[in-house]
């Protein structure tokens, strides 16, 4: 009973990514990156964000309802860039939509687990991100040698949010955050929540040079990557007019700074109600 | 075209509050304990949680529908305990429900300019709330004397639902804030946002201790207080059961413990869907 194929063919076929609200745009740009010229569909649920503080079954009925969005506007793969809706709402995803669906946690793990062995992995996101334990678990089921330690970050959204990028307050939550994982001595540190990227110099600095950052919106881009060359049909269908279209539930003057701290760019946002 | 008076009078007939989430518990606590025995429904809206940062047309949709699941539960007086809803909405509940409805904004005010001549008004809160400037506009149209020193405070919601209460970061950013307002020498501090409270000793604290600290939930207490006495067949009809009932649109381990924080003490809430 899966809903897209051909429903929807007046629509140009796009890649479709949603986040619970501008975060996600970090990923978008790792994909801008990787797959330059392909036409992307975003959508941000700023009107219900954040998704961290919410329940596994509203963060899955807001997931299902942000899918339905994109794929009646084009989307023909997804991209689930919100690190609380991969680890509670992929399978709804997949369950409903007959697309290929893609998360950030899972490209992350792999990624961290081609380490040296045995891997001693670090993990940073919010608090139910960590709460939900789906790092630990998928860490743990591919390399069951592997040690890991997860750390809730909760203020580090607010404060990427409120551009305190480089505060002396900022600095100091992040070493404050991080001091279990320091002296864990891990090798890997996985940056489990879309915004911190943008802390990632800081993060890296207090961390020490020695331990590998993973970014999880450029490995699901890397993983998009590969399944279109593994795809070729798929990516044949895809549209490549270099067309990048935001939308979000909500649109204040904040969203707007966030959205072009998170894109590193000039980014226009459209407001449509759900 | 009100909605309201005699359509559930199966219900019982209560005092009805509603908040973003859960930071109005602190105004129900100021209820309780100024209203001892009144039954009390409280909505807070989780699911959507926070207000803050969203659009006024956002904001006045949620309240909307907040307030009708309080009537439609047999509140009969309403008590709007979110800053954001409370500035922007106000208008939209009184002209769609024929219900008396009260809200944190104004009995600040009026407690803010009964002060010394001419008062010097500091004002904390979101960054939508500061951004609406309705503290400002109600304080000068009531006293153009007065002179008006607003700082948007966005972490301090953050933080208190981490239970960051006496943190070293927390003392920081708390001084960090109140920094300009200490350099205009404020005589009255009104804390704009129903977080704000469980925070009052160390903002006391920063601000110094001749400043007068203005608690937005014990004021419009005061003032639901004054009403009843003022409209006893309003004060007869309510139900004093003592009994107190919790509703949130989502729920997690973090806002039963956030909850209890606010509220100081033991709480239940149920989790209804929207």
């Amino acid at each position: 009973m899966g809903i897209g194929g051909g429903a929807n063919e007046s629509h140009i076929p796009m890649i479709g990514i949603f986040d619970s609200g501008i975060g996600g745009l970090t990923t978008v740009r790792a994909i801008m990156q990787k797959l330059p010229g392909y036409d992307i569909l975003y959508y941000g649920d700023t009107a219900r964000m954040p998704y961290g503080s919410k329940s596994p079954e509203t963060v899955r009925q807001y997931a299902l309802e942000n899918t339905r969005f994109l794929v009646e506007r084009g989307a023909r793969i997804i991209v689930i860039a919100c690190n609380s809706a991969a680890s509670t709402a992929m399978d709804a995803v997949t369950q409903t939509f007959d697309l290929p669906v893609f998360e950030v946690v899972n490209p992350a793990v792999e990624a961290a687990i081609a380490a040296p062995l045995p891997p001693r992995i670090g993990v940073i996101g919010t608090r139910a991100t960590i709460a939900s334990g789906v790092y630990e678990a998928r860490i743990k089921a591919l390399q069951p040698n592997a040690t890991v330690h997860s750390v809730p970050c909760p203020l580090l959204v607010p404060l990427v949010e409120e551009g305190w990028l480089d505060t002396p307050e900022t600095t100091r939550i992040v070493k404050k955050y991080l001091h279990p994982l320091k002296t864990k001595q891990i090798r890997t540190l996985i940056l489990g929540c879309t915004h911190y990227p943008i802390l990632k110099e800081l993060i890296q600095k207090k961390i020490g040079k020695s331990v590998r950052i993973i970014d999880s919106g450029s490995c699901v881009a890397d993983t998009v990557v590969r399944y279109l060359a593994q795809n070729p049909q798929m990516d044949a269908r895809l549209e490549k007019n270099g067309e990048h279209r935001f939308f979000v539930s909500d649109i204040t003057a904040q969203f707007q700074r966030s959205a072009r701290t998170m894109l590193q760019g000039p980014i226009h946002l459209t407001h449509v109600r759900m």
